[in-house]
């Protein structure tokens, strides 16, 4: 760190604002991924705070019930460790990112004070693992944030190389674990992006 | 909108949707914050997401007990207006800001099906009304950020024609409402940066 935050700051307090600056580069990975208001790739913090936005406002179509405080939480947290590991595209082969991420993760949760190191690495377990509804939300509206940027782009990365409309099909099946009318609503995207031409045809 | 959604997808859910993209425009709202990762000015999504972090990481040092998700809520919609309305930078002197922000977010909020939109309305005007403990801490954190990344960049914004530390420690003197704690870490901050001679000395 160029900058250490004052050393007459409580060292809790300063482990955790540290943390909080450390973060800030969130904002400086890119993703695939081109914004619908404007011509550029989106970044993580962006990415973040717009699943966290979609929380609130999608919650009622989650087939089961979830508590939505977690369900932010979870998205806030989900990409964190590509701080130190970096995006993996969804349209990717990379067979590291698993351990690449989980390095980060030590890394960065590390930052914290102990109970908070805990804390969070649950979330970006809970979320990796997809095993509570609130998880599988939160999934859901990482894999439907992009489909809707794509649409508006009419087809961003849906246009990448060895992409078909199946493919897209297939990656996005996940968003039907959290939510059937978010799911109906995402293949009605996918099959009119494909019949307009924006993706590769079927197979 | 140039690319609506296919209307074959449900009227309130078109109309979520149509509203998730419409503020994907957030993400284009730049702030006067310089960025401590990079050499770049802040925009508003990526603010709000390190609000809403800083909410959960932050939160034991309410004065008061908060409930956390409904302070991630505050922070993730305080900003949404200013797609229409711009940001107004903290060291100016804009006196049309209300009635601006107030005509944004009728014309944003009323996109959402009516119940929602009474729902977000609701949330920005506790945020600014700060009556409750969430949109207390809330606040505190709108300001605590700002002050993390101007000491990161050596001065920043504390550097503005007319600003001097004293200027600063009122502006920011409202995270007393919320935190001791943080209160004084952020005078710590801004005490330490005028002796460095990142802001122009006292009065
Ligand atoms: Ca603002």
């Amino acid at each position: 760190d160029q900058n250490p935050l004052p050393s007459t700051i409580d060292a809790r307090l300063r482990a955790q604002l540290e943390f909080v600056v450390e973060v800030d580069r969130l904002k400086t990975i890119l993703r695939q991924s081109p914004l619908a208001a404007v011509d550029r790739r989106e970044n993580d913090a962006e990415h973040s705070w717009h699943l966290a936005l979609m929380v609130v406002l999608l919650a009622e179509h989650s087939d089961e019930p979830i508590d939505v405080g977690h369900t932010v939480k979870l998205v806030l947290v989900h990409d964190l460790v590509e701080i130190y590991a970096g995006d993996t595209p969804l349209y990717s082969d990379a067979t590291d990112q698993q351990e690449r991420e989980e390095a980060a993760a030590d890394r960065l949760f590390g930052l914290l004070p102990d109970d908070q190191a805990v804390a969070l690495r649950a979330l970006w377990d809970e979320f990796e693992a997809r095993s509570t509804p609130e998880a599988r939300f939160a999934k859901a509206m990482d894999r439907l944030q992009p489909l809707l940027l794509n649409w508006m782009a009419r087809g961003g990365t849906w246009k990448s190389p060895g992409v078909t409309a199946d493919v897209v099909r297939a990656r996005k099946a996940v968003i039907g674990e959290a939510s059937s009318s978010l799911w109906a609503a995402g293949q009605e995207l996918i099959d009119e992006g494909e019949r307009r031409g924006w993706s590769a045809p079927g197979r």
